[in-house]
């Protein structure tokens, strides 16, 4: 199914809410570690025990990456299915054929409805993913961590920009970039939770989706981004890692239904 | 052997050349490609041919990951072994806790003794690299690509910058502020051979270690980088891709007889 037809049924659980899967060895349960695959047993669980209540997962690479490798994630987002959206959390940037290779294998090889990609060298390190049009790249925008402000929150000066707009931060005019991108109707962009002020300046700028970490462990409230639409908001460490006992599972159930209740 | 020992000890081999392994299935030799791991077999061919004259390799991760997986990679680095630098080109950029998980994976369970990085994020993205003390991290500065004007050539208002500064693109804003970050001596830059003001320019702010991609195939002249001081130089398709037929170690090494010399 395309991307963008699993975003407008996203209705399907009745659930903005996209959990997070980052799966670190240090604070899996202790309970699980003995398992051949302990990763791989962990996300199943939470999976299992979460999948009627959200619209999907997203899978954060350096996770994998770091431990049981790539192919564990495409393990994962095999089991997941095809009903739900498969976000591949890659925040990846990079020059053409090199991005082509990402690409490939986020959505060919894995087969990702979605990755996350960083905008800085621009947008010929966009257009490799935008040719693939039923899959969604969302771009990073103003992102949930404090030293946003070293970079995406500067401002840049009016000559670099139609003269009648005003001055503006970085992160607004990747707004605009992004959404004079969406030619396919198949970009999106990372706002922050933790960053409410900026949904209301980009919603005046575009109705494109938004991908919204930083909800929960991040400081980010569901409150906050309510009411703008086209949002999905991903919560990681507060859902899996809601217990760290043997009951992981239904701890992360029971969080999971809190988010979605304020979420609705 | 530490970064630092290694890059200044470049003379070793007299050479600020660093081979870039790309390794796209569609252009390594068909007669490799009948082998049972054709890609570690394409790129320890061309290292045995070729390391006698460089100051180290360059792996570019989308060219693993989409392929054979990062392990080869790992493999492939093992086998350079610890007199050369080894630069994972991995250009990622996340908040804390996932960065902690890219350096582990890239510095200690592969070994390698740089990575690259992508500064849109701030500092949060950057600190868990640097706090490896004996790696190198290079952030991406001005890159070789032509839509590095999207954003990183962006002029910034005066008012986020000290008053005695002029207005600034982006990237020597990043210039200054990987140089103010530099506590530790392990912080670098990627800047672009095909942009060479850039390097006078950089040069007046600091003089950290710069990693100079873009020579060759993407325009870039050995010319325009040399007299600089602290660079390396990293070339891939030219060298790697010399020879599509069975002489590709042979016509590689004589590639990178060639850029040796320019680069002196």
């Amino acid at each position: 199914m395309k991307f963008i037809e699993k975003f407008n049924s996203i209705s399907g659980n009745n659930s903005i809410l996209c959990v997070g899967l980052d799966p670190d060895p240090s604070l899996i349960p202790p309970s699980i570690l003995g398992e051949k695959h302990p990763i791989l047993k962990f996300c199943r669980e939470v999976i299992d025990a979460t999948s009627d209540l959200v619209c999907g997962y997203k899978f954060n690479s350096a996770f994998f990456e770091v431990s049981c490798g790539q192919h564990v994630m495409k393990e994962l987002r095999e089991y997941v299915g095809d009903e739900l959206i498969t976000i591949a959390d890659v925040k990846r940037g990079d020059i053409g054929n090199t991005a082509r290779m990402y690409a490939k294998a986020f959505f060919e090889n894995m087969g990702f409805d979605a990755v996350t990609l960083n905008p800085y060298m621009g947008y010929n390190t966009i257009e490799p993913f935008a040719s693939y049009k039923d899959k969604m790249s969302f771009i990073l925008c103003l992102t949930s961590n404090p030293s946003s402000q070293d970079f995406e929150e500067l401002s840049l000066t009016r000559r670099n920009v139609d003269t009648d707009l005003p001055v503006q931060p970085l992160w607004e005019l990747v707004a605009r970039k992004v959404n004079e991108w969406n030619k396919g109707n198949n970009l999106g962009l990372v706002v922050g939770a933790t960053k409410p002020d900026a949904f209301k300046r980009i919603r005046e700028i575009t109705d494109i989706p938004i991908l919204a970490p930083g909800i929960g462990k991040q400081g980010g409230e569901p409150k906050d981004i309510l009411g703008y639409g086209g949002i999905i908001a991903a919560v990681s460490r507060s859902i899996i890692y809601a217990s760290n006992d043997v009951d992981f599972a239904e701890a992360a159930r029971k969080k999971t239904e809190e988010f979605v209740k304020m979420l609705l």
